[in-house]
């Protein structure tokens, strides 16, 4: 059992930072999906103040169905407003399957014919009508967080 | 009973944005102890993308003790590594009181000198030990939710 984030095609750099961060005080696994909004070289890692990064366990894919096969028992969760199930319904404390969180574009999530038939596995986060979203960062903590402390924090201090 | 997020003098505009959206996604009040490292005149909220601003329910205090002066009634929490119980540790799902959490300055938290016999009130969040902390906007927005949720998400969709 292990926790996974995705992040398909992110376009800030500092989000993706923030989120790397957060996988490597977690040791969560990070999978990022091509194309990039970003370099992820030397020179912008050192500009984005990213020092961790080489740290951090990152895979990246040219398309999510190889991320799919790769991992063909992993379960995805996807983080978007298409169903109508929230976060806080499903129940992560007893999985021993790989539990992968799908995070989508900041300007336009995932894209919709990506989620069909998969209704039952995205995950709204509870929100005021005041905003569109929140931070794709501060969204994957929210979720990680949340599925660690049901999992009792395995191997973290 | 009301969640209120507090800013101990914070440094970097984009972290405290995203934390003022995180309050405008849940009803949360926003309150800021003075100095910021930034100003928060309309040319810099333009230039950072912080229309949403003028939405959030923000208060301006020079020092914590007017906050604790205003709020004599509230009970405080720190987001530190200062004590020795974790976030996870406290159950708020009942409280009937204002819930204020104080979150310190990126580079250096918040000053030990405020944290003195406040032991049972800091809030450690569970992290291996290859990173300092995380992101201070992804701190607030686990602990947040996290109280959120123990609380039904009251007043949100």
């Amino acid at each position: 059992m292990a926790v996974h984030v995705v992040l398909f095609q992110p376009e800030i750099p500092a989000n993706t930072g923030n989120i790397a961060r957060t996988c490597l005080a977690t040791d969560v696994h990070l999978h990022l999906i091509r194309p990039l909004g970003f370099s992820t070289d030397d020179k912008m890692l050192r500009r984005s103040g990213l020092d961790y990064w080489h740290d951090v366990t990152i895979s990246y894919y040219d398309s999510i169905d190889e991320l799919y096969e790769k991992y063909a028992n992993g379960e995805f969760y996807y983080i978007e407003n298409f169903g109508t199930k929230y976060y806080s319904d499903f129940d992560f404390s007893d999985s021993d399957k790989d539990l992968f969180f799908v995070f989508g574009r900041e300007t336009n999530g995932i894209p919709k014919e990506l989620l069909k038939g998969k209704e039952d596995r995205c995950l709204r986060i509870h929100m005021t009508d005041k905003v569109r979203s929140l931070n794709l960062s501060n969204t994957a903590a929210i979720i990680v967080y949340d599925v660690l402390k049901q999992q009792g924090f395995p191997g973290l201090k």
